[in-house]
């Protein structure tokens, strides 16, 4: 590992961070609240020690893809346990665990919480909790790399090992103007969501808390009733958003410069057709609970729409709904979003390949003679990436069944420990029954945290750079 | 496909099935029960029919690898369908549906049952039932290719399509006296576990039926409480001869010939492995559920054995254990036995494969010049052999979504249709909840009852026999 490179960045990652508490800070300045001492203070040590790392411009710059991998996955750790101490700091959670599962379930776009009365919280942890899901959902290290001077070939690693989904392309040949584009257009499309919010009657606050959770696909909510106490119009427009976020930006660079075909690839036409089934099934199975079909269908909506971006806000308490519902539901947490959008879960593209590579195992055993290469919008997917996505899922299901054994330790529910691994794993927030969308995950026990907290930080970063950490050989200098 | 050769071999099937059905015939005839009549009647079907489609040899005798595939499965088919015959029209079992479910289960050596009350059918169903398990848990085409006259290449395509694992070796040159000698094998064993039941005061009809369902790792009881009412040396004997059969039959081949290396393979390895972790953790956790630890290990044993077997068999209610018992208990239902044995599930040396293909890929993600190759046992995993390994996982999780999907329209819990598709599609017979040890699958509607039913058969077959046939261009000739 080329430690002085990965110190470097890890500087870099808690200046930023420094610079990130500015906007909980303003905002407890703004309610007077006396949280703004644990900001200040937590970002006076990331300064400090962020200045002390990055005050001499390393001279060896060269980075693997290993290194990329481990920078990613230590800077999104450093990143998680300093969000954490302002929240544990100025008491909104005493546990310092606690505080940091809500952390990582920020920066991680997840939207789980260990808290069961989020309305007792000071406005500006709110504010810094949902600003957290914005600044993980288009990536940290992305975000850096704008603005950071690292020469083009460190930057790729660094993007290809935080961005989700089976392959990264560059929309323009320079990796940071890529880096840019990418989020110039999650803050355009953040402030529309912010605008058409105060347009139904939001506060700045909420409107503000709200954008962010959606744009990060992340689902913190700022009342105990996640979405389900505003109005019809600003549900509608959450939904409408989730969906827009969960989609791969690269679409919207495409419609933007008038690639009409690119931008409508055949992933997002499968996203589509799964949004579109689910909505139409659950609001048929759903519709005699709720006072007309219109009701039902908004709600069913902005589930499968919440489920399927990996969102996790919640307009109804879905756990009640009938097993086929359910069923339906879970299925959406494991596909998840399209690659290169803000949302978590497998991602359809990969899911696309799956069934492609079944496919066409079939065919190859009927015509054993034809050699066939999967195909996607016109490109041939090329072996290693078909590799790399049957590697994944399979690393994905060890993974899960390892945290199900250490969750089962606690003695609760299969359906609870099965849940709660997915909605963490697939960066959604809510599960199935004691984690269903009115509960919380605080009454785990302190080992099924850490493996949450794991599993929050694997899903997002889609697995190997965490599990890289565990292997002794990838520390050597 | 070759149809000429396609019916020449079910007609040999039928032939078959009317010749097994001897077994049942003679208990009925010591027992003097009516159910001989539908007996006799379906064998007479199977002997006009079979006989009609074997009378002349066919001339074009080459097989493909598709023909292998779907042979397998349409003989598996036919076979289930004539063997739930008798015990409909004996009225035992008064919808054909289940009676095929029944069949299915048998065959397939899965031991999930319809009925609740097993001890209100006649002896000679019971022993029919009890006999599907042992014909099946070798495989049938297995069986008939040591008497059939088929070339080499054709009882290889065959045998490849019908055997469980990854890959399918040779133990002789021949691959008819390589089923002769499994056969052997499997039938020594067999009758060493009936002598050592006699020995613990089981009558003759008990061994035969208990030691038909061990081999066969398929599970059907003849008494409604399983193997909770016999004593702790019968008890003892089948927990032994269950992980017997749950052992790769080639090593068995190796011990006889003196490899003792060969016999002790990696997957042997770890096998034993997993059982010993496995049977510590339970007991540990269920002691004080019993009078003593003695008491607490035989139960975990046998349940450990049963389920990684993949039999099925209950001395114990494991619905009623702790959630960290029941864990552990569904991974080892996906896990399953060795490949090459008469258990299901995904097999031991898949998952092998599946963790050392993740360990390279994190390799060579350090490491990425270095060229590594899997090894097994001192030989190179070929490419191909981890390719089907992982399409094989891609396609067990499809297959497995899509059956909750139609299971959840009856409304029943998340566990109880997650274990009952796990049950199933690995062959195991009880699962948690509704479909737990004391329980049985006659609830489930109609259509759910087809999904399992095409379940046991497609994870019998290992996927893709069952699959083949959705696809046309599988029937063109």
């Amino acid at each position: 590992m080329n430690y002085k490179m990965v110190t470097y960045i890890l500087g870099w990652i808690m200046i930023f961070e420094a610079i990130f508490m500015a906007v909980p800070s303003i905002t407890a300045v703004i309610y007077g609240e006396s949280a703004l001492w644990s900001f200040l203070i937590t970002a006076g040590i990331c300064l400090v020690i962020g200045g002390l790392l990055t005050m001499k411009k390393r001279k060896k710059t060269t980075l693997y893809a290993r290194d990329g991998l481990a920078i990613v996955a230590l800077s999104w750790i450093v990143l998680s346990l300093f969000g954490a101490l302002p929240m544990w700091m100025s008491g909104a959670i005493p546990s310092f665990v606690d505080a940091l599962f809500e952390s990582v379930s920020g920066f991680t776009t997840t939207g789980a919480s260990i808290l069961s009365d989020v309305e007792a919280l000071p406005r500006s942890v709110l504010m810094w909790r949902s600003f957290t899901h914005w600044v993980g959902g288009m990536g940290v290290l992305v975000f850096i790399m704008a603005f950071l001077p690292l020469s083009g070939g460190q930057n790729m690693h660094l993007m290809r090992a935080e961005s989700p989904g089976p392959s990264v392309s560059k929309l323009v040949p320079r990796v940071r103007t890529t880096a840019l584009l990418l989020y110039s257009i999650y803050f355009v499309l953040t402030l529309l969501e912010f605008i058409l919010l105060l347009c139904g009657g939001m506060t700045v606050f909420e409107a503000m808390n709200t954008s962010f959770a959606t744009a990060g696909t992340g689902g913190f909510g700022i009342y105990n009733t996640s979405m389900g106490s505003f109005s019809p119009y600003i549900q509608i427009v959450v939904t409408v958003f989730m969906l827009l976020f969960s989609i791969n930006f690269n679409s919207y660079f495409f419609i933007l410069v008038g690639k009409l075909k690119e931008a409508f690839s055949l992933e997002v036409k499968v996203f589509v057709f799964v949004v579109v089934v689910s909505v139409t099934i659950i609001t048929a199975n759903i519709t005699s609970m709720f006072e007309s079909v219109g009701e039902a269908l908004r709600h069913s909506a902005f589930t499968v729409g919440s489920v399927i971006s990996t969102t996790g806000f919640s307009t109804a308490d879905f756990d009640l709904w009938p097993e086929l519902s359910k069923a339906i539901l879970v299925m959406l947490m494991f596909i998840g979003a399209c690659a290169g959008s803000t949302g978590g879960g497998i991602k359809v593209s990969r899911i696309v390949i799956l069934i492609k590579g079944m496919a066409k195992e079939l065919e190859t055993a009927v015509h054993p003679r034809e050699v066939k290469k999967i195909k996607m919008d016109g490109h041939i997917v090329e072996h290693e990436t078909v590799r790399a996505v049957n590697v994944y899922v399979a690393a994905f299901v060890l993974v899960y069944a390892v945290s199900m054994l250490v969750l089962s330790f606690d003695d609760h529910s299969f359906t609870t420990n099965f849940t709660a691994v997915a909605a963490t794993i697939n960066n959604i927030g809510p599960g199935l029954e004691l984690v269903g969308p009115t509960c919380n995950f605080g009454f785990f026990s302190v080992p099924s945290k850490l493996v949450l907290i794991f599993d929050m930080l694997a899903g997002r970063l889609e697995l190997f750079p965490m599990l890289i950490l565990f292997k002794p050989s990838a520390w050597k200098k």
